[in-house]
């Protein structure tokens, strides 16, 4: 894969991060995924490497847990 | 200003995600600053609202925390 994906859930605090992200590398380069809505990819997400939202996963495969808005336990309620 | 700026400390969290955020952004759109060794921007940072490194602030001024790797009370010991 050659893009990064932004996992987040709707908080105020992911969308703030996400729209720095999207500013920063590009809407071409990420794919938005929030986890809050799309819960069938909230696995792929921990398999990732994603403990807490909002999460960017890079090409690389490595997680930057960007500033902090909900634990993934909170995500899965 | 409009290049970004990662705040760092040079403990292994900081370095991980700095080569990420260069790779991902690009080295020509982002200065890296060594608060640890550059003491006397340790100021500037917390004033930019850094609370722990490594940090990105945006060419906008949000400041996206990365991952964890200390506290600005350590950076300063």
């Amino acid at each position: 894969m050659n893009k990064s994906i932004f996992y987040h859930a709707g908080c105020p605090v992911c969308v703030s991060a996400e729209q720095d992200i999207v500013k920063l590398i590009g809407a071409a380069n990420v794919e938005v995924v929030n986890i809050g809505q799309d819960r069938g990819r909230i696995a792929e997400a921990e398999n990732a490497g994603v403990k807490s939202v909002p999460a960017l996963v890079t090409p690389d495969g490595n997680v930057l847990h960007i500033n902090f808005g909900a634990a993934m336990a909170d995500v899965k309620g």
